[in-house]
């Protein structure tokens, strides 16, 4: 029985000691729960998106020693919960937020049609859905004008329908939000990103680049976000194993993608000029998030959902002035032309 | 021959003079269109509009010498335009704007539904409907947290069906969103309020009241924007003249409202803890404006509609922070626990 008990012991200090090392916080599951359906897609996903999570938050608290992440796990009372990670008012950072959700449950049919962009038929027993939903998204606002913000957001949905057959589909991206235009820069997330995708098919990197455009428009202000990068949704082709391990490659490339674009400009000097251009495009990305972004209107529109995770999207500050327009031939006129009219980053 | 052409200039001096005197640009319809139908609803609203834009600008000048209204004539391609007053950066107030639009075409059935909150049915003619819509529209954030935000908006609409008929009705509402809670000035500001409705009808303030709290509450923080006022909409009896009378009452009460209230505290001294909160609080109004007003909803998804005029009402600046929670007892908590549950002021 001692031995038992000294065993069990031991198993439970090497599960401490891995959760420390390779997550932020122990999964929404549980590590044994996770291990007992090992083989379950939703089991690798779950460890996928906890481990980009810690990835990112090491990755960025090594840029900015003096900050550290607050790790807030959160439970839902419907089912679920998740981890969120912030980092606030740094050095390199204004704010940076890297967020987990593992949440499941019942959806109305309603709700469930409104969660795929392209609306399946979903057949409901009582018109209730078992679902499991999960994902990991982050937005990083640098203070440096002439470092990027950058959003990233890998996700999985099941649905079990009445019959009993699962419906299945992946949707994320990662896209980059300059202030300012530097080629160089923007070559290399797109390359970075192409080489993800390319592994898999050499036909999705200018799909879902041309996809990335189109969904972060901002319609009223006829421009986008920023300069783009990858968005895809409701992906369920050719099978779960293949677009896992697609979803798997993109999430390891957000490191590769932005880190070196930080390090490179982190220490740039800037005038209060440029620093007032980023807060009038802070403004821009707040008008997205909250008119259009599908995910934040969900999110907001969902009893029970955690707002502070949604909204931790949102910059610490910004700016809107009224009837702002840059001088012509100006590096404001200059990033602003390439919202308005994209460009191919790698041919 | 001379005669007459002396005649007309004399006359076309003495309409310059009066225009100079009486608003900020002159009124969209032409001075001579407005007297040719000076017995029309639609003329006398369209001065009434001009003439408050003019007073509130003007008494917001008084309060802020240093700074001067930038006043922006526009006009709209589908017909009518408008004229926008805004002051920015100035010693008093941050940003304020005094919009008035007066606009006219054709509207498709789907958007003459979405127009009228309460939706009655429109009989079109090949589905299009002739309407006129004006209004006078305002937000006013100043720079000291002792000075809350004021917003309001008279508006009026005409909608001709396919058999000739017009329909006709009136919106508007005054309102006011401090950044922290001084009892004597809500009571003032209310007050007011009620004393400008009492004239026409004792149970409006009350029914304007509530409909102002029900109005201005966001959904997902489970609070309101602000302490209230008055809201209404879709308002069409007694008559035509009543209606009218009242909403004169309502937009001369403006100044009275509030500028004894900005002149009471612009020169309050604040600390940077008050500035902080003023920010987060700006945060809570572009959420409430961005993802739930009607008006602005209607008006970015609206072809033509000039953004920067409807994106005015933005605060210069605002500061979104993860988790912020003020301590019990605070004077931010304070005021929290009146935007959760609103307050009768005038009893």
């Amino acid at each position: 029985w001692r031995r038992q008990a000294a065993l069990a012991a031991a198993r439970e200090d090497e599960e401490e000691k891995e959760l420390r090392q390779r997550f932020m916080a122990p999964p929404v599951s549980g590590l044994r729960e996770l291990r007992r359906r090992r083989r379950e897609l939703r089991s690798r996903m779950e460890l996928l998106i906890m481990e980009t999570q810690a990835e990112v938050c090491r990755a960025l608290t090594a840029l900015d020693p003096g900050a550290s992440f607050a790790v807030d796990s959160w439970e839902r009372k419907e089912g679920g919960g998740g981890i969120s990670c912030v980092l606030q008012d740094g050095e390199v950072f204004e704010k940076a937020g890297v967020n987990v959700s593992v949440v499941s449950g019942l959806l109305s049919e309603e709700a469930a049609r409104q969660m795929r962009s392209r609306g399946k038929s979903l057949k409901a027993k009582d018109g209730k859905l078992p679902f499991c939903a999960m994902g990991v998204s982050s937005v990083i606002h640098p203070k440096n004008p002439h470092v990027p913000t950058m959003h990233f957001n890998y996700r999985y949905f099941e649905i079990e329908e009445a019959d009993g057959t699962k419906q299945w589909w992946f949707g994320g991206g990662t896209d980059l939000t300059p202030t300012y235009l530097n080629e160089e820069d923007a070559v290399h997330f797109h390359k970075t990103l192409k080489e993800a995708c390319d592994k898999h098919d050499p036909k999705l990197y200018p799909k879902y680049k041309k996809w990335c455009d189109d969904y972060f428009y901002i319609k009223h202000r006829g421009e986008r976000r920023g300069i783009g990068g990858i968005f895809f949704d409701d992906m369920d082709s050719p099978s779960k194993e293949e677009v896992f391990q697609f979803v798997k490659s993109c999430a390891k490339a957000v490191v590769p993608c932005y880190i070196p674009i930080v390090k490179k400009h982190c220490h740039d000097s800037f005038t209060p000029e440029e620093k007032l251009w980023q807060q009038l495009r802070r403004g821009r990305y707040v008008e997205f998030n909250l008119v259009y972004d599908r995910g934040t209107k969900f999110g907001l529109l969902t009893p029970g959902s955690r707002i502070e995770s949604i909204l931790m999207s949102l910059p610490l500050t910004a700016r809107w002035e009224y009837m702002h327009t840059p001088l012509e031939s100006s590096k404001e006129a200059e990033i602003l032309e390439v919202l308005r009219n994209p460009k191919d980053w790698v041919h």
